[in-house]
């Protein structure tokens, strides 16, 4: 058996509490696994002296993440501090500089520095592994950078921010709106410190934006990701969304089209009845499709100890059993920069309004559709008790440009009142 | 960039046409993704003229495939032959002897023989890859052997062969017989020219043996699985499971108990709305369970051209990047046998007979079941026109042992008709 790998950990939160009772727990099964044993030599996080359940007085202490990342007995740097700048960054490169390989679970460091970062390594000859920083526990990264790898990628989808997926189910099943069921999901700790960060659709975004660079082989492109939170979202849409066999989730879609790449993280209706539209509370699932095998769908705890330590500690297993697969799948140096697609693909979309409750206000709406070149799939007028119609129309497959042109005409029928919403319908 | 990553392709069937399309027409793609170009050299087959809609004459031809793989210009033999014994494995082992890598999506071959080729292969130096053999283009082996290295693996389950999914859930949907729809899928090519294989578990049977193997670091095992096939299955079972909530799988499942290793293929009754009980027609579905990761579901193609060479060039392309991980994904040689458990684990069961229709019939039943220490959980009895009333028990859950000494003891009541149909309810 050869030498051990051992491992410097930064951050001692959750996630890498986690990674220690593994290391700990699990030391005999990750040896016969990798071939080699898993060694913990030296640990930093901010506090030192905090109670966290699990003994770390055999590890060196470091304060200095920089100086972790820096220390000759450490051959895998693990990153489980986070935020893309700052300490995280710094000892990130200065491992890589150091001659380290690098786990990290940090989304948002490598979806705005992954290219830079992925190319120092593998300048230096080393290797930079994320699983966990995409959907937790779901191997979602090994199985599109490795397992997708003879296959063009056509389209990659996913419901990655459990906190979202939980607010939306909870408002559906309670009845209660956007504002009461955030307090709640506040309440129980689920919320990020910036809770944009999970109901703007960021975080979610940066993983979209990872699994795109793997699937197309382009430069990680956060910027380029087109941005919609749930903020938004009404009880009063999730509920003609269900009548009408629908669920509404965040869902993240990244596909090269002749017109560039799109990458979208926004609220969309999908089948009720399909992997995604049945996918409730926390979970994650990811779906990959590529041109020989279709499609493959993957679901799991997308967040927590376990599931994200299980990740970290499979990245850490390959390394320690020989593997150099590159970051995104493919030579840093060779990405190119995608063109961002400036709209997206053409879909069916979902349309509601309230109407002016008189004769021929239906006729004025249905006659600014057409003339958008919009056709109407589905209608349905809800019960209402004022003098205000609120209808909902499903629209045949249209363009982004048609359904805005539609959305400015409105205005001019008089009969529209306050502003429609509409919600993009993804083929899943 | 490196030398070329040279194949042998050894079968062109379904499988092996497919591979030769996905490396002419993704070469850039492959070359990008592995780091070097993957090309073909040399090819065999049983005949030579047949048309296969793909051009070979670039390629050296042999007629014998233990040639093929000894082949000086031979890096990776891929053995797409099929077959436990014969050529596939004298070309297999030749090929370890030769000094090749092996890419293989050959199940029954590795479940009755893997054992001692994966310790060749690795006294050679050599890897055997196998992603291809287990659930067609889901890349379970790579969940389970890289993504669960950081788990105690608690259970693996799966609906691993798509024409029994098929056929289960053709009955249901339709209300025919088992037979009519065997029928149906043999007219339609589903089914192996033994189908036996098929239908009578064997086939999913072969790919639980090799995932066990895997997840609990033991020696593959195949004639300790537990076979039960569909053919005796009814539509009166299939509804009255659907009535309960319940849909009728053939579910593989392994764990390790303190009785030892537990490996069942066999019809279960699972939930209805649960990721398994969903699964329609001819996908497959695996269900991995770790103390840390929690349950990952994975969902895709069982079967196919596109699929199947999916899995197979995700193998090669992983050697080409340079992976050497071993075939069980530790030392072939530190494997353990692994005890088999003599009884399955405990569990609810559904149960099915026909009473005579008399006063008294019930009691004597229920008599019956407590006696052997079974309680009931559910009761139904089902609308009848004849003097026997069909009953459908749910009971608690009991052992296989309790649950023999009920049905033995029906006999002796005088009021069961023929013999009663018991099925194993797995949660999921």
């Amino acid at each position: 058996m050869s030498q051990p790998l051992r491992l410097g950990i930064a951050g001692l939160g959750t996630v890498g509490v986690g990674v220690v009772k593994i290391v700990r727990q699990r030391a005999n099964l990750l040896a016969a696994r990798t071939g080699r044993a898993i060694e913990i030599v030296a640990v930093s996080a901010r506090s030192r002296d905090k109670d966290r359940g699990v003994a770390l007085s055999g590890y060196a202490w470091e304060d200095d993440p920089v100086a972790l990342a820096r220390r000759p007995d450490v051959d895998v740097f693990v990153e489980l501090m986070g935020g893309a700048e700052g300490p995280a960054k710094d000892a990130t490169e200065a491992a890589i500089a150091a001659g380290k390989d690098v786990v990290t679970a940090n989304k948002a460091m490598l979806a705005l520095h992954g290219q830079e970062l992925a190319e120092a390594a593998e300048e230096a000859g080393r290797v930079i592994r994320f699983e966990a920083a995409v959907a937790g526990g779901i191997p979602v990264v090994k199985a599109l950078t490795e397992g997708m790898a003879g296959n063009e990628v056509t389209r990659v989808m996913g419901v990655m921010n459990g906190t979202c997926n939980y607010i939306l189910t909870r408002m559906e099943d309670a009845g209660l709106p956007y504002d009461e069921i955030f307090a709640e999901a506040e309440a129980l700790g689920y919320l990020e410190a910036d809770p944009n960060l999970d109901v703007g659709g960021i975080d979610a975004g940066h993983k979209l934006a990872l699994l795109a660079a793997i699937a197309y082989g382009t430069r990680v492109d956060f910027p380029s990701v087109e941005l919609e939170g749930i903020q938004k979202l009404s009880i009063a849409d999730i509920r003609s969304a269900a009548d009408l066999g629908y669920r509404i989730k965040l869902l993240g879609v990244a596909q090269m089209t002749g017109r560039g790449l799109e990458q979208r993280m926004s609220p969309c209706l999908v089948p009720a009845d399909s992997p995604l539209g049945q996918l409730q509370g926390g979970t994650n699932m990811v779906v990959l499709e590529g041109d020989a095998v279709g499609q493959i769908v993957l679901r799991g705890a997308g967040a927590g100890e376990g599931p994200t330590a299980s990740a970290v500690m499979s990245d850490i297993v390959e390394i320690g059993r020989g593997s150099r697969i590159t970051t995104f799948g493919q030579p840093a140096r060779g990405l190119e920069r995608a063109r961002p697609a400036r709209a997206s693909a053409p879909a069916p979309y979902y349309l509601r309004m309230l109407l002016t409750d008189k004769p021929g206000a239906m006729a004025k709406v249905a006659t600014v559709l057409g003339e958008a070149g919009i056709s109407i799939n589905r209608m349905r007028q809800m019960r209402h008790e004022s003098n205000n119609a609120p209808v909902v129309f499903v629209t045949h497959k249209t363009s982004r440009d048609s359904l805005d042109t539609a959305l400015q005409g409105f205005d001019a029928t008089g009969v529209v009142q306050g502003d429609p919403v509409a919600i993009r319908i993804e083929a899943v």
